[in-house]
Order: structure tokens, then C-alpha cells, then sequence
């Protein structure tokens, strides 16, 4: 079995690039800056890895893609506004993002603040949009799914713990693990999900991408922060050793880089066995789980 | 008919505070300053005007109130989140907000920031939760409604057109009204449009509905201009003249106060006018449309 992930990945993203092109006001409708701001960071680069988690959790259960694709932009919405608000100069003050100037940067504090805010309200009315396609119950799990991965059980909360633990010389490997699965992996996992749901995945296939999800959700944070220590300041386009400058809580910081490389390693492998029960149509899935630990940006 | 409106109030903002007390993640819960800061703002002595609204929908197409409630929540949820963005040295940098220090000084921006952005994905969240007592599609619809009045084409939408009007001397009544109807009157119209829709409005209440709530959210904001020029800084819980310092869009401003007060009375009985169809189930309606120009706060 040969697979080509880069050809997959090329298509996929082109797929969510016109989606989201759809989807989002035009900067020709008023407010245009605003408009102008929610896209300058939509449309900065990014691998869209949620997107095509979301796509192909509802391939590995026989769906459609393109009828999950509403759920796809959405999520990428939710990690944009997150990577927004994230940079702002009360949080972790960034100014240089996938090798371009953050949005508050560019366009100010007030609007980087609101252009995040109108991205997570356009999210839940893009994944309301999958009835158009699919069941409104399956809808709705969907859409609950991908709301507590957002807040204060999911993304938010651990973005909150991580500021909290900034400094801190005490972590340990479970608190480290328990932030990053809120802050990076509970998004991963919703949107993987999210797309099964939609398409009627069964409990058992339920269960096992959920043992992926969790996985992959894992090996892609810790490989983040290996890195932000050891990556190619280039190809990451911002500078390394922001983690350290803000003495954040890592997996390097608490297990040492090669530890970490091997906890990545393993967590990859475990994700490619959960889905021991899928045919070819998890094959995506089984390719996306060696491109994680692999990847250089 | 006398309908004794002060106690109508006062049994649905109980009702309102008690669910919202169920549905917000407790203090004791990690991270429990991010609960904390939520709940900050959220308990912080609103009126509860768009839950009201939301209640008063139903009620007015013969639907059980108690079955709308996760909506009241919310919509009350979408408000306090924009009323702690808003509130950031950012945006409109205000200190004092219902006689209390506002979010940000008392939690920090971070926080601020992370507890609104928490407070609009719980909002879809609990939107979602009316499936328990209504149809999915019902529940999508309102969904929809809510998400829509949120963002770019209602209250962050407002809120940036609001900004980018400070202090410009050319300003005519439709560029206030269009500012006005998108940041405040959008989610006060959704609110009981959502709720009427949830108890399954037919489309001639639906459209009564619309106009009563463009009308009430016009003369709602009309008086909120007033009040801050002319209103009682104690019953407000802010010194008064904050539009005029930021030289805001106003009706005053571009009006004066004594067309503005009477533009605001003639939205009030347009509003009850447009009710002219419903029965008595009605009757909460025809009094917020009294009370929102009589307020004192």
C-alpha cells in the first residue's frame, strides 16, 4: 500500500482554502476591516491539520467529505480566533506569526480581539449549516462536540492553565499532559470526531478514533514543542525558544528533548493501532499519524 | 387589564439567575479563577432584558417558557461576553460597569479576554441544549438566529462600526440607527425571535415579532444614549457623559435629546402596535416595550 499524503494534503487544503473563501464575509461588505482582519489570519498558511481531521474522520467512517465541510471551516475558524487571541499583548504577546506580523500587528488590538470573537460566532453558525446535508440531531452532537472542546473543559481552560503554569518549576509530565490535551488536543479530537458523527460513525469506530484522536492529539503538541527548541526558525516562520523565553510548560522541559522525541514516536505508532478495525478508508488517518511527528513546521 | 410587570421581572430574572447558576461551570472547578472571572461578570446585576425577551417569545406563541431557558442563558452569556471585551483598555477602556470595577481590573486582561471568549462558546452550547425539550431543526434555526446576531453582520459587526464613528462630526441618523441596530438591537431581536421560533412561530407571528423587536431594541438604545447624558449616575453604576468623552455615535448627537426622547416613545407604541394579533400571551411584551423608554438604569 502505497499512500500520498502530500498529494492528499495538497488537495485537502485547497478543498477548506475555497470553502473558507465562501464562507467568510468579503472584505467588500462592511465593516471591511474587520472583514479584511478575520481573513489577513485565516489565510496566513496554516496546515489546516483540524479541517482534514474532520474530513477524514468522515471518510474512515464512509461519509462524504464534502458534506462535512461546513464543520471543517468551522473549525478552523475556532483555531484561528484561538491563535489570534493567543498573540495579543495581555497574553503571550507575539508578533510574528507562520513568518508574518500578528494580527494585532496589522491591525490593532481592538480589531484583532473582535476579528477573533466574530470567528468563533461564525464557527457554530458554519457547522449549523451541515443540516444541509445531514441529519439536524447529528448536527447537534457536532456542534456540542465542537463547543466544549472550545471553552472552559477544552481549549480555553487550558490556555488559562498554561498561562497559570508560566514559570512554574514544579510541573510534572500528568499536569503538563492535562494542559496540552485541553489547549491543542481537545480541538484535534473534536473536529476528528465531530466528522465521524456527522456521518454516522458507530460507538465502536466512535471509540477508536477517539483512542486515535487522543494519540495523534499528543504526538502533534509534543512534536510542537520540540520545535519551538530544535526546528528550523525559517520553515516555522517566527523565532525559536519562545516556549522557553516564557518558561511554558513542555514536554521537553519536563521529560528532556529525547524522552519527549520518543513519547511522540510512540504516540503515533499507538494512534496507527487503534484504528487496527478500519479498512483503506482510514488510510488518511493511518498517514496523518506519521506526518505529525514528522512534519518540520 | 392590569399586568403587574415588576413582578414579572422579578420571577423571570430568578428564574434566569438560578439557570444560570446550573449552567455555568462552578468556581470549585479547575481552572477556577476562569470560572471565577466568568461568573464575575455574568452575576454582576444585568436586568436580563434578552433572556426576558427570549422567555417573552415563547410565551407569546403559546410555548413553555421553561423550555427555552438553556436559550435565555445563553443569549445572556453572549451579552456579558461582549460586555467584558468591550470593556478592555483596547476597546472602549472602562473601569466601572453596574457600579462595579469591570472584569479586566479586576482579573486582568488576560483573563477578561479568555472569560468572554468562554462565555460565547458556552452560549452554543447551551443553545443546543433546547434539543431536550424542542425539535433539532427548531433548535438549528435558533441557533442560527443567535450566531448570526453576534457576529460581523450584527454585534461584533456594530461594535467595529461603532469604533471606527468615534469622533466624526459628519454623522446622519441612518449611519446611528445602522450602528445601533447591528450592536445592540441584533441580539435583543434574535433573542425573542429565537425563542418564538423554538416554540414554533407561524411566519405571520413571526414577522409581528420582527418589527416589535426592531422597534423595542431602537427604543431601547435610543434611551441608553439619554440615560447617559441625562440619567442618575448612582441608579446607573457609571458616571454619566462616557459616549460624549469618546464622542460616540449617538442619537443626542445627531438629534438632540428632546427628538431623541420622543423618537424613542414612538418606537415603544410602534412596538405595541405591532402586537396588535396576539392575545394576552402578549401582555409581557406590551409592558417591556414601556418599561425599556421608562428605565431609570
Amino acid at each position: 500500500m502505497t499512500f500520498d499524503l502530500a498529494a492528499y494534503l495538497r488537495e485537502r487544503r485547497q478543498l477548506v482554502d475555497e470553502a473558507l473563501d465562501v464562507y467568510l464575509p468579503p472584505a467588500s461588505q462592511p465593516p471591511p476591516r474587520l472583514h479584511e482582519a478575520m481573513r489577513y489570519s485565516l489565510f496566513c498558511g496554516g496546515k489546516r491539520l483540524r479541517p482534514i481531521l474532520a474530513l477524514a474522520g468522515a471518510e474512515a467512517v464512509g461519509g462524504e467529505p464534502h458534506h462535512v465541510l461546513p464543520l471543517a471551516c468551522a473549525v478552523e475558524c475556532i483555531h484561528t480566533f484561538s491563535l489570534i487571541h493567543d498573540d495579543l499583548p495581555a497574553i503571550d504577546d507575539d508578533d510574528l506569526r507562520r513568518g508574518n506580523p500578528t494580527n494585532h500587528v496589522v491591525y490593532g488590538e481592538a480589531m484583532a480581539i473582535l476579528a477573533g470573537d466574530a470567528l468563533l460566532a461564525l464557527a457554530f453558525e458554519l457547522i449549523a449549516e451541515c443540516r444541509l446535508f445531514l441529519p439536524a440531531d447529528r448536527v447537534l452532537d457536532a456542534l456540542t462536540m465542537v463547543a466544549r472542546a472550545s471553552g472552559t473543559r477544552g481549549m480555553v481552560g487550558g490556555q488559562v492553565s498554561d498561562i497559570e503554569c508560566e514559570g512554574r518549576d514544579d510541573l510534572d509530565e500528568p499536569t503538563v499532559a492535562s494542559i496540552h490535551a485541553r489547549k491543542t488536543g481537545a480541538l484535534l479530537l473534536a473536529s476528528l470526531l465531530a466528522g465521524a458523527r456527522l456521518c454516522g460513525a458507530s460507538v465502536a469506530q466512535e471509540a477508536a478514533l477517539r483512542e486515535y484522536g487522543r494519540q495523534v492529539g499528543l504526538a502533534f503538541q509534543i512534536t510542537d514543542d520540540i520545535l519551538d527548541l530544535e526546528g528550523d526558525a525559517a520553515k516555522l516562520g517566527k523565532p525559536l525558544g519562545s516556549d522557553l523565553k516564557q518558561d511554558k510548560a513542555t514536554y521537553p522541559k519536563v521529560l528532556g528533548v529525547p524522552a519527549s522525541r520518543a513519547l511522540a514516536r510512540n504516540a503515533s505508532e499507538a494512534a496507527v493501532a487503534a484504528l487496527a478495525g478500519f479498512h483503506h478508508q482510514a488510510d488518511p488517518l493511518r498517514a496523518l499519524a506519521g506526518y505529525v511527528v514528522e512534519r518540520e513546521s
